[in-house]
């Protein structure tokens, strides 16, 4: 397997100032290529200390992608310092300048209210200048272009740094120059569990966990936690035959626990309803229209969700879904009476087919009896009203609010 | 000024599984203190690489960061990768042993029908073993404590990976440790807009974009543009001070555009809110619960807000909050006037002081006469009602969502 180092140039990166995104696009398709990238580094602009890290990835991988740095103003230096690393000179690629001409022309067309500066300067063509015998990757996007140098069976590829370029760049351009490089396939698969801690997840898994190929790593999010099948093979079919006994093994270990294999669990629920035509409501209370958004997020959700609530003061919970004031005054609005009221009131005012109804206390606040992280949960389809409780032992506010959704809809799918 | 150095520790990361927003958060904080970060370098589960890469770290900085590879599991090895680098035992520390016990005790106190598997495993108290002398930095939002070890003048940091678990125990536990090493502070302030594109925004600002301390960079998010103003000095005092003037400026000179310095739309609102003692509701149709959940992240948020109605259908917007159908069928469910029945319907419903109503086509389905992105608002306080309407002219429903939720917060502000 040939092995990959990224490094993402630009000092912008090292203040913090910007989120490195190209790292993630280029590892989700490098390893879908079966291109092992090994390490991303980050570095800012200084040509010695890049020139230096440049060449130590250059020594121990097969390919070197770099991003940034190739824009028109002094401090982008990239291809300069690779160039010189390399001992390749940069010409002027006529082709290249023609486009930049052409960019600029249709630029300056346009109406002044654009804010840009759209007047060509002696710096923009020194982004028309390339490392002598390269291949050149054109910009649908921008008026830098990236390029590509082999050097004794490696490839360095240069990608500018904002992702609306380099996304399409590396479709069009690098992929095919990488496909000699790319041996076989990864393919990865996400067992999903619910209600499950990640080290409990991780005991049952047991030895599966030391498998080599695929590997089964556990991996845990709020309120979820799930276990990660990847394969690698010559070919994607057979990465594919590899993972799937192994998931299987855990489908059967786990058994209930585990809800979808790679779907969210909004896309679970949602292709349950769609597949026995029901909808769904929900009442909300802590989670304050988190799941409503979570269900609606997804095209075309009109089909199972018309109506949500979310009743966030006692009033609410009475006016609008009928919880009786007894129930609020005897046992309070975080309470396993109040979910179950909230579900049923809510199933028959939005004439959905299952309502689910959660009642907590998100925090950071709390009492003794009732502490942050508390809270119920409750699911009515008319025949039945499931009711649970769950304790999150946190008081991250954020992280209680993502739980209870997740919960929410984990037990929406009990119910169904 | 004292050099550092990030390692982000995990294979989920090169493959791409996982955004690294880890990185960009230390380094903000980093930069604030007055501390450079030369590298950032994200490496896999393999305890040779990280050992290697972690004394070349070592070697020629003050300061190294770990994250990730702290948790329970086999291939969390990042603690006993750093203790051999450095010849120095892992040792159990009483106090971790307790609080997971503690942790797993009132996790495991809920009732059985919540379905989580709240039992502890050997493989839970891995975590409470740390460098010998090392000073343990707690961790209040989950098991895995971080810890820092001086040697030689430098300190090397290891922190969880979990966003959750990492920022709190960076502010609270790491920061102090890290002072000593800090010399000057940048700060930045974002001067926030509504309703105002990037490039008009950074036209009005005009030769403030020029400046070298403060700088000020002009960014876009969904449905806002906001310029970032950075100024760095010996003290944080005299770095605001060189903000301050600037800011004075930009706000001058983008009148009513801007809405906040720093804050965003929710919390704009809410303080908003809570200083006149009004409430709110809000009737969303396309934004499906988003500005509801937005407003309810705020703690105290019941202080203004009780009701929300998420009216999907037709039905539910004439069932809940009373828009006739005649305004329906005349007009469809997409027009200001049902935005503005919504509105007037939820605050009557709600008893609230002011009500904001969204109805749009989120996407990616479109007719000719309603594209995607097409949604109009309304807000109404019982004596006017205002409508708006905003084309984002995308395709994009997560973008035609956030856009439209930050519409309808930047219109109650305007009523308001």
């Amino acid at each position: 397997m040939k092995l990959c180092e990224i490094i993402n140039v630009g000092t912008e990166l090292l203040l913090g100032e910007i989120l490195n995104t190209n790292a993630q696009f280029l590892c989700r398709e490098l390893a879908g290529m079966g291109i092992a990238v090994r390490r991303i580094l980050t570095v800012g602009d200084n040509p010695e200390r890049l020139k230096e890290d440049f060449l130590t990835a250059l020594g121990r991988s097969d390919i070197v992608v770099l991003t940034g740095g190739l824009g028109p103003t002094k401090d982008d230096l990239t291809k300069e310092v690779v160039c010189e690393a390399l001992g390749v000179p940069l010409k002027e690629d006529p082709a290249q300048r023609q486009a930049i001409e052409e960019f600029f022309e249709r630029r300056g067309g346009q109406s002044g209210c654009s804010g840009q500066d759209s007047g060509i300067s002696a710096s923009n063509f020194k982004q028309a200048m390339v490392p002598q015998g390269c291949i050149v990757l054109g910009n649908a996007n921008g008026t830098a272009p990236g390029c590509a140098v082999t050097r004794e069976g490696k490839l360095v590829a240069l990608l500018p740094g904002p992702p609306r370029e380099l996304r399409p760049m590396f479709g069009t351009a690098l992929r095919p120059l990488l496909r000699p490089y790319a041996s076989g396939a990864i393919v990865s698969h996400h067992v999903k569990t619910a209600g499950l801690g990640e080290s409990r997840m991780a005991e049952l898994a047991g030895d599966l966990l030391d498998m080599e190929n695929p590997t089964v790593a556990p991996y845990a999010k709020e309120g979820e936690s799930y276990l990660r099948v990847s394969a690698y093979a010559a070919a994607k079919e057979e990465a594919e035959a590899l993972c799937a006994p192994v998931i299987d093994s855990l489908k059967k270990i786990l058994g209930n626990y585990v809800y979808s294999v790679d779907q969210s669990l909004e896309e679970t629920l949602f292709a349950l309803l769609l597949e026995q035509g029901k909808t769904i409501t929900f009442a909300e209370s802590c989670t304050g229209g988190g799941i409503c958004g979570a269900l609606t997020g997804l095209p075309g959700a009109s089909e199972v969700f018309k109506y949500g609530f979310v009743t966030y003061s006692n009033e609410a919970k009475q006016d609008l879904l009928g919880v009786r004031g007894e129930t609020l005054s005897k046992f309070g609005a975080v309470s396993e009476e109040c979910a179950k009221e909230m579900a049923e009131g809510a199933r028959i005012k939005a004439k959905a087919d299952i309502a689910v109804a959660v009642t907590g206390i998100a925090g950071p606040g709390h009492s003794e009896a009732k502490p942050a992280g508390l809270i119920f949960l409750a699911a009515a389809d008319g025949r039945q009203t499931l009711a649970r409780r769950l304790d999150t032992g946190r008081g991250d506010r954020a992280y209680n609010r993502v739980a209870a959704a997740k919960a929410a809809m984990a037990l929406a799918l009990d119910l169904l």
